[in-house]
């Protein structure tokens, strides 16, 4: 199959993903803003961290596939694994903000993120795989230390969601920070990926 | 009218149908884990089969596709026929997961998936008489064992859905099994039509 | 601007659209066939009528724009109001159904159709306009009676649906039958369109 | 990345989200005509202004990547802000409309608007300083005088919203004549940059 058609489909998933999680926004009964805040205040805010985190992996997806010409039948199944993961995020999101940010609908979320990233490892070995070892792929994506941190960062979310106490709800937050982080740290372009994305696109 | 028009159509449909499925998922009220499994258990496992259903729709509709040039009017409407079939996938997999697996729902499902695959026969029939009996296409499907074989699991699950008491309600589970197994047999490619997508890709 | 990102932007409206209606289908909370007709039995049937026709719009469309290489301001604006006509089917649709049929819903159900057959009438008016009175397409719609008959057939639809009165509930099935007529006449091709899309693709 | 890309996945969102909003209109439970405009008369003047408002940026939004042949990163993370602030418009588009015009939800409708237009101006300023002073965008988008007058309503619109007592719910119509200029003011295509566009096209 070639990239283009699974390219195509992964970006009318991601692109409907990313639209329908506004969909779960309560819409306020009341006329005031202060109802805002409290109905829909938690909502907004995990919107926010959901939509950038599609975002960036509609951004990474692209690279990766940029750099591939054909896939096999097994990059696609782990490509729609991958969509299926991110297609349970709004989902998950509705339960944490209809919750405001509860112990466990936050450690689902994480639960959630960890398994995207390990349908994205999964994805990714399968391409390298396909490509070989010294190939512009397998360059590009290097030693991946972002791809190595981010479980670590997800799992420290998610314990702190269940183990930290209620006290201050200080868990909750650390939780939320935990997966901030990893988004913002996706946000930032690699480098050697841009290079290789350019140089493929050169000849 | 060209196929390019046809397949994005239906990719986008196909697209949509696959990721507004997730808003019928039931967000539990509560914040337990507890909730999670019993307010969306079954509709996370009917969700997964449902989505895969699609991807495999999606997938066999490209083969299919790739190996045709244009598309007349009867083909153009069996097509629109399959997906009206697929887009009622959301609705029946909801009441199967609302109702925990009950009975009825669960034929629904069956008879959804059985009528898909009718209209998928009815779409390769008239593709295949437009392209001639010793056409690619004609080669690539064969003897096409799995659409002979789908019907006849799709059937044993609704009648076992039904018909089968519910002392340890396993009936249902046998629907389900039945539904699942087609899904898993239409996973694997087809050797002959990767074959022929790829002859016709060269030259 | 081109026709081709015009067309891209219709179709993913047209499939969105397509789509988001089975989202107003009613799930049956009981467990039983007989619920399943009662409650969702006539949003099944209205939803089936109004897949039907997004389908023959999507379709015309594409007919219509094939023959055409650029658009105007205007005709922009006019395809723009078409998809804001036919975006509102979901919610006429599902008045239509919520009420089982109901005298007013079905009334404004036809005068949804109406307004989009005149949204069409003025957006061929201004492709005709562009492109010139001996153009391909301007040949190609010919004495355009279907179009002529279809704006009488909502008509007589509304009517009977507000004038005829309620023993037998005869009134709405008039109205109904009028409406799924219009579709059906339009399911057949167009012999004239169709030979001058074949010209203007072979050159 | 290359322009295509990220318009087709822009276009894909602003499809979206311009449709879904008629999952927002509320349904009347009644069968009668009154009772369509006591329940969705507001919903369906607000659907019909945010409808304008997304067709006018998807217009836009087209005309600015046309002039322009590749995208750097901080171009495609302006648009994923100017895409999310968009997305927002069908919850504050519902919360206007359940809320029957009231005054906090028309600000916030505003305050949508406003930020939209912010994310514009960050994105506009971002392709002018990657193509340069001299560029046929940078001479396209000339003084701009709509979008420095837009805010300005913008800002008039949510103030009358707030600060206009009840007494005949004068200020609220106030508010929506304001966000309904700007739109039409939109609608009127800039002559300057249609011939940029043109002449990009033909060489």
């Amino acid at each position: 199959m070639r990239t283009s058609r699974l390219e195509a489909f992964s970006d009318a998933v991601l692109a409907i993903i990313i639209t329908v999680m506004v969909l779960s926004l309560r819409v306020p009964p009341e006329h005031d803003f202060g109802s805002l805040i409290r109905t829909t205040g938690h909502g907004l805010a995990t919107y926010l961290l959901s939509f950038l985190y599609i975002a960036i992996y509609w951004y990474h997806h692209h690279r990766l596939f940029h750099l591939v010409s054909r896939v096999s039948s097994g990059v696609l199944w782990a490509n729609l694994l991958l969509l299926f993961c991110l297609s349970l995020l709004p989902f998950t999101t509705a339960w944490m903000a209809h919750t405001k940010l509860a112990h466990a609908p936050l450690f689902v979320y994480g639960l959630n993120l960890l398994v995207a990233a390990g349908a994205t490892f999964v994805l990714q070995s399968m391409l390298i795989r396909q490509e070989g070892q010294d190939s512009a792929l397998r360059r590009a994506i290097g030693r991946n230390l972002r791809g190595k941190l981010s479980p670590a960062l997800y799992l420290a979310g998610m314990l702190s969601a269940v183990l930290i106490g209620p006290p201050g709800r200080v868990g909750p937050y650390i939780a939320l920070g935990c997966y901030a982080a990893v988004a913002v740290m996706w946000v930032i372009p690699n480098d050697r990926m841009e290079r290789a994305v350019r140089e493929a696109d050169n000849g």
